[in-house]
């Protein structure tokens, strides 16, 4: 941007600010700042304080590392919840995701990311060893599901290894044609695993 | 999404809220609620700080409609700038592109839109009466920089009927191929408008 600014520094702050925001950029940060002046009673004011807010009360859970305002989660103290199996994802996203879906009714690891060799993540930047402690003191069933990415899989088979000495039972998501999906639009990977895991009708 | 959340109502507020800034969407705004509360300190609590500071000191200018902490904003308080030519835009987002290419050292009028039946939107919801007074008060030159649609041209029209009155003298845009632009890619509209204004080399 050039030196001159058409606007102040109070705003030239909040449009870098929200650029930093994951989903909108330089651009979008722009029309943001716009659209929120445009709705400051209804949306401006409100998203601050939410922001606030949700910023002094919601932290990591300390069991599963999902985000919540109550540590242990809303998850992990649910007493309906079956606690001997574990569903292990990359983010608190996929929790999310997962929950949606209302789908699984254990509980939840949160590994905070994946191992990859180019951005520098070992092991020991994932809560990879918790995984274990939480396996040794007595589970079922852990269900990897970790992105089906080269990185996400490599995950997987290392949380698998890791996880042998506690003779816990380790699962992977099945690979196949998501539901709704047609052929034509697969790439060869799924169509490969999607054959070779077939199941009579 | 179902009733049971994964999360208490201060991530539910965030998200419902961050969903109805311009250029996020739920999904979006989930993404969103997560990289802020990963990166609390360094963007987090600043944004909500700049969000706060912005609503409380940012306003309309009450001479030509942008945006800024001051009342005439810095463009209309400028002495540098020739208050004699007034280029008429329909957004605040319009003033910032301009300036961003630093193109053009006069004064500016943001309209607040453009006319439009489909959406109720009259001569009276923009500030048209505005500029025909700051016209009459004495201008070399109006400048109409709507965009190049159905609207912004039949806002263009419209504006100049208005200004008859005042004898100013009334410009607008050239139309024509956008630099850098490939003839391939254009609409026969473009073409057609770059073809009548055609330049002796």
């Amino acid at each position: 941007m050039p030196a001159a600014q058409p606007f102040g520094p109070e705003l030239q702050r909040l449009i870098e600010l929200l650029a930093k925001v994951p989903g909108l950029g330089p651009r979008s940060a722009r029309r943001a700042a716009l659209g929120l002046l445009r709705r400051k009673e209804s949306l401006m004011l409100p998203l601050g304080d939410a922001i606030e807010t949700a910023a002094a009360r919601v932290n990591k859970c300390s069991i599963c590392g999902n985000l919540d305002t109550r540590d242990p989660c809303s998850i992990c103290s649910d007493p309906a919840r079956d606690k001997r199996t574990i569903c292990v994802v990359e983010e608190v996203s996929d929790v999310w995701a997962l929950e949606r879906a209302n789908v699984f009714h254990g509980l939840y690891h949160v590994l905070g990311g994946v191992l990859s060799a180019i951005d520098g993540i070992g092991p020991d930047d994932l809560a990879i060893a918790p995984l274990v402690a939480r396996a040794r003191a007595g589970l079922s069933e852990v269900i990897l599901a970790t992105n089906a990415t080269v990185d996400g899989q490599a995950t997987a088979h290392y949380v698998t290894d890791a996880l042998q000495s506690s003779g816990v039972k380790v699962t992977r998501l099945a690979y196949g044609v998501p539901v709704g999906g047609e052929l034509d639009y697969l790439d060869e990977g799924t169509l490969k695993a999607a054959l070779q895991s077939r199941r009579p009708m």
